[in-house]
């Protein structure tokens, strides 16, 4: 079109530019352009555990009934259907192993969000100015790099073992960032707490309350948050049912807890929740409020009544019998296919849906690496780089890793998946 | 708590403070704590038009088949479901009464939010940084002038007559922007197109050119675009079906077009869509994908399921009969109230859901306000404040109008509110 051509282009803000190029996308994109791929990259859940019959019976009680039907069609409130929000306080201290009257935190507390992704970036909307400052595990939640990048905050990893964050590093860091005259600029500690993803890594129990203890220990010019971002917590499989670090968090006031339904129940139904200290809650609802004033009300009275129902902690249960039987067809695979490969090893995660793998320190795998093109055209099988996982100029980074999801693929697609990428290791680690 | 004392506050970003005291958090808490008024503020929907059978019926289509239940239960991808967005182009071709493959636009220029309100969330966010400057109807939506606050936009209103935004003034307004070396900073003109919330008025045909002419000619700098909220472009009760802004913009690229289904099908549902300029679409999804990673794909599987059913169009017809007579009787009351009431002046939409009613001068309506006390306290009847949808410091800024609703309560209700209103105006103006 010749008009095109003569139309200046748009001038667009800075945030668009720093939300650019994201990894998700890119590996969306090589997705959709690599259908025949085994991928073990996505992060979806298992089709088979998706809850059908349990959505057909809960969407008939609801709209069999016009009044119940009328309400969940019509308008909620920005912070959510108070139906759910009761609900989530029951489901809530179930978790914590506690009395819902003595949680601490009443109903206005709980966020009803878009996916438990929604409340992730309102906190980073709420709280961070641009060169503010979030503190990481090494690695973490690549998605959530990207929601600190968007707000232009500067990221720092923090050394991690297979126990988790170190507290002590965090403590250095702290320190280091005091005597430098940053503290000031520290607004958030961010971690994913059960089965992180991309590691799997649990945080051991002690960590837990010393991570808290270090948080009120360092709100010294202001509030230091820990959003703790509990997404798998119910996919356990074995180990330990670990406390939250929420619930050390005796005055409800430093933990941001962020949880969903999307791993349990559905993602496709796209509600998550946060547990937010009571000063936060203003603060977050009017920033929803311009976002959306809302997320669907239909989708929370749909999980309203699967929870009152007592159907909903049998099928979590359904869930992990699934993924526990596919985690250990991975682990069975790698174990097979990698055994006594110098250099190359792996972590087991108890929950979650991720294998953290490591490859020789020299073979890079990023999305432009030989490792990758290799994996994904010539042996058709996907993984999600490791190295997205840290802050880009981060000295924890490390470029020899990969994530790779037990989730969509079934039994015998990560058993071949599992052949494929080592077929390309391979060829590479010979070339 | 002792703890409580001791904890620093939280600090907060400065897009926190300026997303602070949003009038839609004020009224709902004002509907909240006066559960026993009646309301003609609330921008609900009519209970009764709620598609209870529908939604029964579309979603037992879904859940019977497996296949088909996991697909809407499983991720969606960030700009929504290829479903929804192939009925979208079929839906967006009847409206425009044009050819579907003469559109001008692929099904991936339509961008799937949670309502049409997070699209216009997005869209400011995608175009500016604080300082920069929109230009919109006086009066308009007043949440999205919560929006334009919320990323630091300064908002200039246009003068607009009962023939929707005056071109000739908003060319007026570029020009003296252009003389103070301004014009760089202009990034959008938003207007709604159709029985403005809250006005009714629905912007004249010739107008819709003339802005769009306006906008590209102004582009002198960069792109600037032109935002149309067409929100309640399928409620028309009568009067002449007009063509779209975005019609007129014949190479799509100036009109970022926002629809929506809230009030058409169900709000509760928060099904909303942009159709893009082709330049805006990878900005807006990486917003996005930052935001929430898409919306619930439950909800898009749903729409695309009705919409491909012939049972839309037959619900949309009976929608607008019952608003119509709505409408009627609120009109009639108004009649009935105030026929003669020297300084008292309504405008009569012809869709859309609000009567946008005019007092004497002197007599201020904000919710501080002698009047809004009187009609909430002592009469117990809620409207919109009119001054809260222009910006605070505009020069076309009134303080003596009202924004009605017909769109929540039933005829009696609505019969009783304005006879409600009218005591306690006669009450005020006899003071």
């Amino acid at each position: 079109m010749s008009e095109s051509s003569q139309t200046p282009r748009p001038q667009f803000s800075q945030r668009t530019k720093w939300a650019k190029d994201q990894a998700i996308s890119f590996l969306m994109q090589q997705a959709v352009e690599n259908r025949d791929v085994i991928s073990l990259a996505a992060g979806l859940v298992d089709e088979s555990s998706l809850p059908v019959d349990e959505c057909l019976r809960t969407f008939d009680g609801i709209f069999s009934d016009a009044a119940k039907g009328r309400l969940a069609l019509q308008y909620g409130t920005t912070s959510g259907s108070e139906l759910l929000r009761e609900q989530l306080r029951i489901h809530l201290a179930r978790q914590e192993h506690c009395p819902v009257d003595q949680l601490g935190v009443d109903s206005r507390q709980f966020v009803l969000t878009t996916g438990s992704q929604q409340l992730l970036a309102l906190v980073g909307d709420a709280l961070f100015d641009p060169g503010d400052i979030c503190l990481v595990a090494a690695p973490t939640y690549f998605v959530f790099l990207g929601v600190l990048n968007g707000v232009g905050a500067r990221t720092i990893a923090i050394e991690t073992d297979e126990q988790g964050i170190k507290p002590e590093a965090l403590e250095a860091e702290l320190a280091r960032l005091e005597s430098v005259g940053e503290l000031h600029r520290v607004k958030l500690i961010y971690l994913v707490s059960y089965y992180e993803n991309p590691s799997g890594v649990s945080l051991e129990t002690s960590r837990r309350r010393e991570i808290v203890a270090i948080a009120h220990r360092w709100s010294k010019h202001h509030r230091l948050f820990v959003l703790e971002d509990a997404a798998y917590r119910e996919l356990r499989y074995d180990g330990e049912d670990r406390p939250s670090l929420w619930g050390f968090d005796e005055g409800r006031e430093t933990v941001i807890l962020a949880q969903t339904f999307s791993k349990s129940f559905s993602p496709g139904v796209r509600v998550g929740y946060g547990v937010l200290p009571r000063e936060l809650v203003g603060p977050v609802c009017d920033l929803k409020g311009n976002t959306d004033f809302g997320s669907a009300n239909l989708n929370q009275h749909l999980l309203a009544g699967v929870l009152s129902s007592n159907r909903y902690v049998p099928h979590v249960e359904q869930v992990c019998a699934a993924y526990r039987k596919k985690r250990d067809v991975m682990l069975q695979a790698l174990e097979r296919e990698f055994q006594g490969t110098s250099g190359v090893s792996w972590l087991r995660p108890e929950g979650g849906l991720y294998v953290w793998l490591s490859l020789p320190k020299e073979i890079g795998c990023g999305f432009e690496s030989e490792m990758f093109q290799l994996a994904a055209k010539s042996h058709r099988v996907m993984y999600v780089p490791g190295e997205l996982c840290y802050p880009t100029d981060s000295p924890c980074r490390r470029t020899n890793q990969m994530r790779l999801s037990f989730g969509v693929q079934d039994a015998a697609g990560i058993d071949e998946g599992i052949k494929r990428l080592a077929a390309a290791v391979r060829e590479r680690t010979a070339s």
